[in-house]
């Protein structure tokens, strides 16, 4: 089957994709019986490219690695800038559009499902759509997936993750090298895990946003982000971590929901772990969640947090999904 | 949807499925349109009853949990033992009948798997049916499953697991209080880990087994159990374990399966593990896979490797699966 794909926005993720999809043509249809028609693609800073007969893939993955924008598209028949910006609104009235005029929405975008999952979702489902986010948390480690499928039939009561690659990278050399924390984060920023601006992720919004997400899709929560004691790894010393290593403890940043009798909660702080905790052994810039489940009590799965093949292929996961449901 | 299922062989791992069918029937039904009707059942120990219109699952979890046999029954039509045994044989034909008179295939025998995969795969798919097994593998932690669907796309290249509870439950106790080899596997024979004769578990033979199905299924080998070379850790002794902790690694017995450029290779032998590696922290009677795909580098899953309602949720995970693919 030939599903026709629109892609909004097309940076580290969008590429991802395609060469994901360019590379793996043959597997996907061969194995799958799936085949992508990338119809188009638009992005603030590249411009807006639409064939409905097709893109072809390599030519624009080309285009765009030599830093053009789509109107350089060889074949391009239309191409207009079409701004967006990064805040939750915009992707939230675009993926809300989608599923109004019959279109599945899939997304790495942490903005719409963490500040309107119920919505978008009803919408999704009062239109017979699918509104999947498997790259909004841990990129393509299948925390979703995992959930409605090996785990299905089971109750999540609670779980408790590292959702965040750069803090994780931070208290890591804190601890096995003995860095102060302002050295550890100018590390990071060197080696590209931690923006010049590091605030939403040492201050932990980006776990925050995560963890109310896995809060309202997998515990069944409506929490907000305003909901959710927040608190980061900025405050956190050399001697802290040393301090807990001696007893046996590991901190780690980490996001914590749980449901309780129908009531659900949520933080996200800095935890002294033990050594026997399976997230304490989760080094560098991994991410890890454990899930608590009745049936099967703790599940934890680890992997990569970010980056450009793995979020793209969290995007591809997703297509997948819908292609089996069809 | 209701199906019709038939259970072959019901001691813990059936009557762990039948308790959770009867838990959460409402669940299976409002939530994924599921409907079980037990329509037969049959062991070697407790006979054989087949009721087409369906077993009440509640009455009959009753008779076996006051260790009656499937005779006593209350509304019993037909009841006959009919012996089976536990060799891999058996099974295999239970399961090509099945295959060949139009029923999907579920089972946590690992007998079958290891011996047969690729021929009852094939004459599963020749009818249009499906040959299941996330059970024969760290029961319901979702191996397969996670394979199947949320790293759906990627190329498995290589799988390193902790496989085996009883042995690293021994380990554990011989690296956390300083125990001989001995006394720990008294202390796992003690606390029903390890079985009286505890051959199959501390010699690596149920690890190859689950080896040679991983090596099978998700490498796309087609390695007999003889191809592959196994050591136990009955030979380790409490100094190799303070050793290698003193160098900061950890024992643990490790099941271990790569193909490269097509050909699929597997071993089952102790290893001392890095401190950093994500199964060294796997500690006490927990199980975990690695795998190295692709696109998404390393995963790991970790939890139950085996128990009551963790194998007969394996089962019901692979039903769900069969119902959601219709």
């Amino acid at each position: 089957m030939e599903h026709r794909l629109g892609l909004i926005g097309c940076g580290t993720v969008g590429q991802g994709l395609l060469q994901i999809l360019k590379d793996k043509k043959d597997l996907l249809r061969d194995k799958f019986g799936f085949e992508a028609r990338v119809v188009g693609i638009t992005d603030k800073l590249k411009g807006t490219l639409v064939i409905p007969e097709g893109i072809d893939i390599a030519a624009v993955l080309d285009v765009l690695g030599q830093g053009k924008g789509l109107a350089d598209y060889p074949k391009a028949t239309a191409a207009q800038a079409e701004p967006l910006d990064k805040t939750g609104e915009p992707a939230t009235s675009y993926v809300k559009k989608a599923l109004r005029t019959g279109k599945h929405v899939v997304t790495s975008n942490k903005g719409p499902a963490a500040l309107h999952y119920r919505e978008i979702n009803d919408l999704a489902r009062q239109n017979g759509l699918q509104f999947r986010i498997e790259g909004a948390v841990m990129s393509g480690t299948p925390v979703f997936h995992l959930a409605e499928s090996g785990l299905a039939g089971n109750t999540i009561r609670e779980v408790k993750g590292i959702l965040n690659g750069t803090t994780n990278f931070i208290l890591t050399k804190m601890e096995t090298e003995g860095m102060d924390y302002g050295p550890a984060l100018a590390l990071a920023q060197k080696l590209g895990y931690a923006e010049a601006d590091p605030t939403a992720d040492v201050e932990g919004f980006d776990a925050l946003a995560k963890v109310v997400i896995l809060s309202n899709v997998l515990l069944g929560g409506a929490l907000k982000t305003s909901d959710v004691p927040c608190k980061g790894i900025s405050a956190i010393t050399k001697a802290d971590v040393k301090a807990a290593k001696a007893q046996g403890f590991r901190y780690k940043l980490i996001g914590h929901a749980k449901n309780e009798n129908g009531v659900v909660t949520a933080t996200v702080s800095p935890q002294k772990l033990p050594l026997s905790d399976p997230l304490a052994g989760v080094m560098g810039a991994q991410n890890a969640l454990s899930l608590e489940t009745d049936l099967m009590g703790k599940i934890t799965i680890q992997g990569a947090g970010a980056g450009k093949t793995e979020t793209g292929f969290a995007i591809l996961s997703d297509i997948l999904a819908v292609h089996r449901s069809r």
